[in-house]
């Protein structure tokens, strides 16, 4: 998985590692991106982050809550939340989950739907942390790789048994969207649960057409998961939900922390959802910056798959992606390589502002400009 | 275990749990303390939360925190918090942990120094949590009673063998705090992890003699949790903390979710150590009214555990805990009863304000009085 030259410990190799469990002592952790402090100079497409603000709703919200009832615990069920969501998306409130981030839910449901043994059945490529948290519960890891033009194979994945299959929908590091028929056709066939990771739908071009939501309601093996993180622009309060039947929802209950989600949390991701237009139009802004920016990038001679997700996944034939990555990085420009294969040959870059790309893209030119020449 | 029956799912029974995992399967979740709308009409007494508010520092910097920059992740890992943790408790930062409250720790130390099968130590009674979230991970629960006085039976632990022992100190729901001399001596002969669990140290007499924490020095094997809930009036915030040597820190940080702490929650547990006197203030406050409170119930004829923790034990005699917690409850005073042998006989009272408590003596006067007549 994930190199994680760039944040090794120095001390970790004189650790013993003796009361770690079996699984733990093979594995390394997550490499999340970097996390530069913002100031000026800097322009971070690193991590998938929305350019733009959350909503003044959401930060009313927040600073409503920040108050003396802050001595009690949070809602261990998210009344209030739960109800917004019940609303918004016309799902009963006993089909939906809310968890501290997507993580904790990605991290509940090896925990909640599999055991030491069992098999999961992953994409190759995708978002690296399944295979963490997967391994870190001990749970053998399937890949099923994608076509070669990153479309996910839903026959080779059917021809794998495993209790856990997960699909991102959007897909990560590529962008690339899978039609819900596809999708459902799949879901209706296969035995064991089925995890659609839309984390990135609102970047779609339909993204109600686009989803699975509407499934859950027909196949008792489908879990939909989304965050507030990226379109909702809230990475930092750490909040996701997810939709599926009431006794997954269940089992999902009885297996987390009592209280997972603080109250600040709870009350900023109710304001979001209640202020969903502030979501749509800057997911709709976002959007034309990345079909700008992958025009760009196809003017300079890069590849650059059709994305419907916040970040564009590119190559270019005469440059070597992990070059391009460190001279970027040189120039205070952050965004995502992947040192495997055969994800090396890319580059993954989050769209920012109008203002982050143009900034992104000069520096790019130099770059090639001078490798051109030099 | 604590029984459900006062939230129990009336959908549940028809479930077929056909994807729960084998653990799962076989258990219910935490009971958690009632969660009434708090308005003038209700005294909660039932979860140990603070009846003070948090720090005006703390709510200054959630409001502070409350801008753009909640479109970025969070500190991965807590640089401030850890920081001002570091500072505060003389402790190098690599030996310190962040959580998703208390709960989060308290569930990554199963995941990550245990694996199904392996056996937990816990004194009988003790935090009910803990059981529930080691049986969700398929670990065996080894209870070793504590003397006719609620004292931990050091000597019993010792013969029992297990991956991880966990000491509660002061242990809930008694209140009984044992000397950190005992502790070590169990530390240094035990063979393998003890968790020594403080979040209700700030209460006791010198928290920083009772504590275990200058130990993590001297042992591999110990780790000692704290939590900002109780003492630092911050349940709603869900952040523990936690210290140890650094080779077991290291394991918690590759098992933990990249971001498990949002970044409300660690600029405000930043600021209630930089304010730290406020919660030494508030948590003498409740000492004293834990006091007076166990001189009331004395005089009520109630049996009154020494506390040096949030809360007083109490039974009495001559009336049935049970009909005493439903009759406070008729007159919307929460407090908290755990309906199972040899707790049932016990009711467990936080402590609030002195108006709280006394709203609440004035409450079980009337009751005791009419059942006396009665």
């Amino acid at each position: 998985m994930e190199d994680k030259s760039d944040q090794k410990d120095p001390g970790k190799d004189t650790m013993d590692r003796k009361y770690w469990n079996s699984h733990l002592q093979k594995m390394t952790g997550y490499t999340f991106g970097l996390q530069p402090e913002i100031t000026a100079d800097i322009v971070k497409l690193n991590s998938n982050e929305s350019p733009y603000p959350p909503s003044p709703e959401v930060l009313e919200a927040i600073r409503k809550a920040a108050g003396p009832a802050l001595r009690l615990y949070p809602r261990a069920e998210w009344d209030g939340l739960r109800r917004a969501l019940s609303r918004e998306y016309s799902v009963p409130e006993e089909a939906i989950f809310c968890s501290n981030g997507s993580d904790e839910f990605l991290s509940l449901i090896f925990r909640t739907f599999a055991e030491p043994g069992n098999t999961a059945c992953l994409t190759n490529p995708t978002y690296s942390l399944y295979r963490v948290l997967a391994r870190a519960q001990g749970i053998q890891i399937m890949d099923v790789d994608c076509d070669a033009d990153f479309r996910i194979n839903f026959d080779e994945l059917l021809k794998r048994q495993a209790k856990i299959t997960i699909i991102t929908n959007p897909n990560t590091p590529t962008g690339a969207l899978e039609a819900v028929k596809k999708i459902e056709e799949f879901v209706k066939i296969r035995k064991g649960l089925v995890l659609v990771d839309e984390a990135y739908i609102d970047f779609s071009e339909n993204p109600t057409a686009n989803s699975a939501l509407r499934l859950i309601e027909k196949y008792d093996n489908l879990l939909v998961a989304r965050t507030f993180s990226k379109s909702f622009s809230l990475c930092g309060i750490r909040a996701g939900y997810a939709f599926g039947c009431p006794d997954l929802i269940s089992a999902l209950l009885t297996a987390k922390d009592s209280y997972n989600l603080d109250t600040l949390a709870q009350a900023a991701a109710e304001a979001a959802i209640l202020d969903i237009n502030w979501m749509r139009d800057n997911a709709a802004r976002v959007v034309r910056t990345r079909e700008a920016s992958r025009k760009n990038f196809l003017d300079l001679g890069f590849g650059a798959l059709p994305s419907q997700a916040n970040f564009l996944f590119v190559s270019h034939p005469k440059h070597d992606a992990g070059k391009l990555y460190n001279r970027l990085l040189e120039k205070n420009i952050y965004i995502r390589y992947f040192p495997y294969s055969p994800l090396d040959r890319y580059l993954r870059v989050s769209i920012g502002s109008d203002k982050d790309m143009e900034r992104f893209f000069s520096a790019l030119q130099e770059i090639l400009s001078s490798e051109a020449t030099g």
